[in-house]
């Protein structure tokens, strides 16, 4: 299912226009180009669903399971303090794009968050991202 | 697995003090005694696991699909307008009982919310709990 009408099916899933963290035939992770903290990783999966409502039980059971391996490796990667799970759903509750989505956020005691984006340049989300990838071959769950 | 310094594992799971929503063997559901918005719920497994780092993998698979089914009935029974599903991993992420749970917020355009909580009383909990049990017997996911 592709909604070409979507932001992440046209520029994640189509045009690999993203600084990929995992990809198979049903879960993609990358990291967000706007993160409200450096390591912030969206997972998402490759089908187009909306939200939790109508997302497939057996891929949001996937992309859950990719969120728990994510979550370690970039603990791992980033040394962080705690983790922040997200997954918004409508625009009321901010859900920007209306693809499924579940944010991984790293948090730090040294460092203050105020929730906003900063957009990030591609070459500074791969290096972040190739942290993350070297320690998720070894997270098994 | 049972950790008595936990007042998750006191209050909701020995001394049954709460406005519950679901009960089995794994997991349980309830209602948030001091809410962001009414019709707060959390998710946590049985068992003591702290976080999404060292909780078991098939625990973790049953409280998401619970998320899932309690989100979809918190929906129907409340006519929210979209829900926030958040899960704080570490002291610096908020977390604040070191037992694994899964908040559902609701949310709506008509109330703006300030993320902060305020106490709320066992029977006001109790309507808002039978409300969503009525909802989620219809729920198949």
């Amino acid at each position: 299912m592709y909604d070409q009408t979507c932001v992440f099916c046209r520029e994640i899933i189509k045009s690999n226009n993203a600084a990929y963290v995992y990809k198979d035939n049903d879960v993609i992770a990358f990291m967000d180009n706007a993160p409200i903290e450096e390591g912030h990783v969206l997972v998402i999966p490759k089908d187009h669903f909306v939200n939790i409502f109508d997302i497939d039980k057996e891929i949001y059971i996937k992309t859950q399971l990719m969120v728990k391996r994510i979550a370690i490796a970039v603990k791992l990667a980033l040394k962080t303090d705690g983790i922040n799970i997200g997954q918004n759903n409508g625009r009321v509750a901010n859900q920007v794009v209306m693809h499924y989505h579940v944010h991984i956020i790293p948090r730090y005691y040294r460092k203050k968050i105020n929730w906003e984006r900063e957009k990030m340049d591609m070459e500074s989300l791969k290096t972040t991202a190739d942290k993350i990838i070297k320690k998720l071959e070894d997270v098994k769950i």
